[in-house]
């Protein structure tokens, strides 16, 4: 007789956003005039830009006339775009070509990363947290139960006002260490020092970071590490993960890029040999025209665009970050990342329930990111101007210095 | 520490490809105008059909103008694809879009859909096999140490020329059972009666069965099932597995679908919901441009593209057989797949070394698919016409009814 996998009944319900969305569709059926306004998605709001398209779209063509194009390509991803990235991103910082693997989105290598680890490895996840850290390890059976609001063998690392939201070394020891910086969803990053604690505990303890920098592009703050590997030692010890998403419209186009420096071995094996071989079993590459547009991002139109993009983000960031300054909201993040966390003035659910009902605003309930996310909201700048400019004037009629 | 998944160190190293390659380029050294003519290849020889190019065209333009195109897409897929699966291809069968979900390749998910299962689970694998079966239950710890040429856990099940190359009921309780029909690397299908044998066998020892049906566009005899889902119960205890690479040129593109059907329950639990959850926690979905791509091969001119892809497919394989025919080798399958099983006089890599040298043809030798391999070789109908010709030439100089 088969069995299941447990695991999967370990699981907590992601109530998150169907939560959410039964609010929204309950207020829109009480009031179906309601303007509302979503600063809570985390999803791009630029469509692809034009050169990149144009590079997508001659691929494609490519595949009518050219067979060899449209075969098996290899699952690590071909190499025009492994050797533009290590070119590009990594230039001073010792990585190559062969450390750089391609992949189908940011989240499916995040999940996949810890098949490499032990089962009984101690986890360490900042609280509050990107769910995917946690979920791919309950899958994996590396947590135990779930009970009063925490799995019994993850190791939570409070990310809290008092600390800047940064990660404190844990008392206990721990084998794998998720950091996300810029930070989902606190919208702080991790200034060099912070960072370098990390690589060092990592090192003397033979730890392994998976260090999730989806949002590098979004760096704004002088001296603000980029990559974990300006930190010295770091090619020894972790993994890095960076996406197309944001920066440049992939999200639905899923690319990313994961590195695994052939310098990093545990138990005197090359990690890299095992991802490789991970990769060849159980993966099957990223489509070459979506490669191509990879390529195109690294182009010097391509790169123009980006910059825009990231520009038009910011500028959307900027305009909240001022609106809530002004009406003497309590807030976090906004400067490296397109994330706010602002502190409510009550829970995590009750301040939504009140954005939305009064100002008719979406945002994210914080403790929806795990319990030290409870009393705060995350915003986002992915919205129009326009839209964010909208939510400022409603909230300043409502608020205006009031709240906090 | 963190310790290494000590299961990648059961992996037997894949020699298979690099191999043939070396043994190819040995050759190439030593009479560098020998034109070789590769009958081992697994991959496509056709390119992207016209309406299929200008569905994925048109829909990465949507993407420069669209952005909701360009965000996240739901990680089972789009609805309008699922729906046109179950429409042309599982319209009598009790197979609703809810039960399909799109990925990206099949590999990905017969490496992946172990995962829902326990890791105690008791895995059955026919003998030759496509590796990826055993490979990604190596990772996930179910099979033991490699001695003697076997995993010590699974349970073989050999497909034999005395048996038609069809896999018996095994004699030991087993829990997963993977079947691949039309069969890689044998050629051969399983009829209705060997099928029913499995579903019956599954319902009644509580068993579930992984059906790779990735060649099933090959299919060509009456009555063979295209579908497991042909046979009565087996969507209580069967997933089917299904791709778009074959059939309309998508090796590179990466499109596949799953069939999970809401009947199919272990320990009371719906399968189903675990894929679902397995799917929004470790994977972003297709591409919208590809999965656009595979909705045109439903419509009517990409109905005909397929339909004239697989004619030519099979004509290539019609030209071979026939050829090995006239010389009088003895060989299986080719009918219902496009591949063919030829029994050699001698060892795999023995005979697989006697056509590369004396007739510069490459094979892939038997016994790189498992111990039963041994003593054939595969050749492939995915050649052109013209090579299949000229190769058949050459053996028919040097063999003509000698060898057998």
């Amino acid at each position: 007789m088969v069995k299941l996998n447990s695991n999967f009944g370990k699981l907590t319900s992601s109530y998150l956003f169907p939560q959410i969305e039964k609010k929204v569709s309950d207020l829109k059926a009480r009031s179906p005039s309601s303007e509302i306004i979503n600063l809570g998605i985390g999803d791009i709001t630029k469509p692809l830009p034009e050169p990149i398209v144009k590079a997508i779209v001659d691929a494609i063509l490519e595949l009518e006339n050219d067979v060899s194009k449209a075969r098996y390509g290899p699952s690590i991803g071909f190499s025009f775009l492994r050797k533009a990235i290590a070119k590009n991103d990594y230039l001073d910082l010792g990585i190559d070509e062969n450390d750089i693997f391609i992949s189908n989105g940011a989240k499916c290598d995040i999940a996949n990363i810890q098949e490499l680890f032990d089962t009984d490895s101690i986890v360490a996840i900042c609280d509050p947290t990107y769910p995917v850290y946690v979920d791919s390890n309950v899958i994996a059976g590396r947590t135990g139960f779930y009970q009063d609001g925490k799995y019994q063998k993850i190791v939570y690392l409070p990310c809290e006002e008092k600390n800047n939201f940064f990660p404190k070394i844990p008392d206990v020891p721990v084998d794998l260490i998720y950091l996300c910086s810029p930070n989902n969803p606190t919208g702080t990053a991790l200034p060099y020092d912070e960072l370098k604690k990390w690589v060092d505990y990592a090192i003397q303890n033979k730890a392994v970071i998976i260090f999730d920098g989806a949002y590098e592009a979004f760096i704004n703050t002088k001296n603000t590490p980029h990559s974990i590997y300006e930190i010295e030692g770091a090619k020894k010890c972790a993994i890095e993960i960076r996406s197309f998403s944001k920066k440049a419209g992939f999200t639905g186009l899923r690319c990313s890029y994961t590195v695994v420096p052939h310098e990093l071995k545990v138990q005197n094996t090359s990690i890299r040999e095992c991802w490789v071989r991970r990769c060849e079993t159980k993966f099957g590459g990223v489509p070459y025209p979506i490669q191509m547009g990879a390529l195109a991002t690294y182009s010097d139109k391509g790169k123009q665009s980006i910059d825009t993009i990231i520009s038009e983000y910011v500028d959307q960031m900027k305009t909240l970050t001022s609106g809530l300054k002004s009406i003497g909201w309590k807030f976090y993040g906004g400067v490296d990342a397109p994330y706010v966390w602002v502190k409510a003035p009550s829970s995590s659910w009750e301040f939504f329930d009140e954005l939305l009902t009064k100002a008719k605003i979406i945002s994210i309930p914080g403790a929806g990111f795990g319990s030290y996310g409870e009393g705060y909201i995350r915003l986002s700048a992915f919205a129009p101007k326009e839209h964010i400019e909208t939510a400022l004037n409603r909230l300043s009629g409502i608020y205006t210095c009031a709240t906090q």
